[in-house]
């Protein structure tokens, strides 16, 4: 059984369905992504392989999902460092921020450096609404990432792929294929393209969202909040 | 070394000030404190001993982590079955009944029968804002909980205890001393008179709160929301 996609457009209306019909909250939801993508990091990167995590924080909620990611880590006994240089005005991020500053976890705006004294990367700067062009400061970022021997796990998309048909043909995302993707509620289209090891998270969705956009909930294990699915063949 | 614990003024405190300078928004914190609870029911009610989870809820936010539970447990796979006859019309508890409307999660209005068709039980009625005495329809609820068979979780406090002093040496809770209890935050005075099994949830708390109110911080494992706390001796 193949593990349906959900398009940019789709994963776009869904959320705005979960969030009206559905009734969840922005705060709940970006709560349960975060979560979501920790427990992927822990399962990557146990602690004794290494406790310092750089999370790359994008303006949007693919960002907000790494800030609560971050949060989570910090509470396992991770170390984590944010990236985030254009940061939201917006109200939940600047919560999601103060959370973050009051366990103490450092911002940096040096990126270089931080890849350096990294022991794993969080990629959230793009998610599904990305398309065209990226912009500063975020090319020599997205470079970075594909350049480093330092794992990377990508939230929902490597920054710079498109949505529906992968990687980029040129500019600083061409070449970068992540070790690691963790897709939110549902792959994206562009998880063809993905040779690495791939989970699904956010465990919310119900039967009448899955049914309406024709998505196949995952094999959740006991508590987990995320689950492992091969890509190849797309299989659960 | 001695698990402290946290008044019933304080735990207000508490709340508040993680909700304003802690920068918290109530959904979140009830999301982390109701997974915190289905994660104690997963530990004390494995799948294989019995689905069907009656949750008892209160018109509070003790109930509002009860419904975040619920959902929980339906996503691991339990039934749950939600007793809720006092309905606030808060926005949020609104939105977290239609959320467990939207997977078919049944209300009921008939908590005995709902007792006896149960297979594990958590009293998520007050918690510790609860002083006084207990109000209609209540009174039964708290009897038929003190003398079921089945077993109880009880979020906070077993309903009908008072915060401080403990069980309560008239009405319908005296005598109800459930098998177990999830201590949000931090456990409360009442624990001294408790003999259950006895966890810790809500794994947000920073250290300047902890410092704050004198609070230990519990040996959270892995990925937990949860740390079973010994009861006696109060030791972590």
């Amino acid at each position: 059984m193949a593990l349906r996609t959900l398009s940019a457009k789709n994963a776009q209306k869904l959320d705005e369905e979960l969030m009206s019909s559905g009734a969840f909250s922005i705060d709940q939801l970006m709560e349960l992504a975060g979560l979501s993508v920790s427990q992927a990091v822990f399962k990557l990167q146990p602690l004794e392989k290494g406790k310092r995590i750089l999370v790359a924080c994008g303006p949007g909620n693919n960002g907000g999902d790494g800030l609560v990611a971050a949060r989570h880590l910090w509470h396992y006994g991770y170390e984590p460092t944010i990236y985030y240089p254009k940061q939201s005005k917006n109200e939940l991020y600047q919560r999601l921020k103060k959370q973050l500053e009051d366990l103490d976890v450092p911002f940096t705006d040096d990126f270089d450096a931080a890849v350096g004294a990294a022991d794993h990367i969080v990629d959230a700067i793009f998610g599904f609404s990305f398309s065209g062009e990226v912009r500063e400061p975020f090319p020599k970022v997205i470079q970075a990432l594909r350049d480093t021997k330092v794992p990377v796990l990508a939230v929902d998309a490597p920054s710079s792929w498109d949505i529906e048909n992968g990687p980029p043909s040129d500019g600083p995302g061409k070449g970068f294929q992540p070790p690691a993707l963790i897709s939110l509620t549902a792959p994206k289209p562009l998880v063809k393209h993905f040779k690495g090891r791939h989970f699904v998270g956010g465990r919310f969705m119900n039967k009448t969202i899955a049914e309406k956009y024709s998505l196949d909930v995952p094999k959740y294990e006991g508590l987990d909040q995320i689950a492992e699915v091969s890509v190849e063949g797309q299989k659960l």
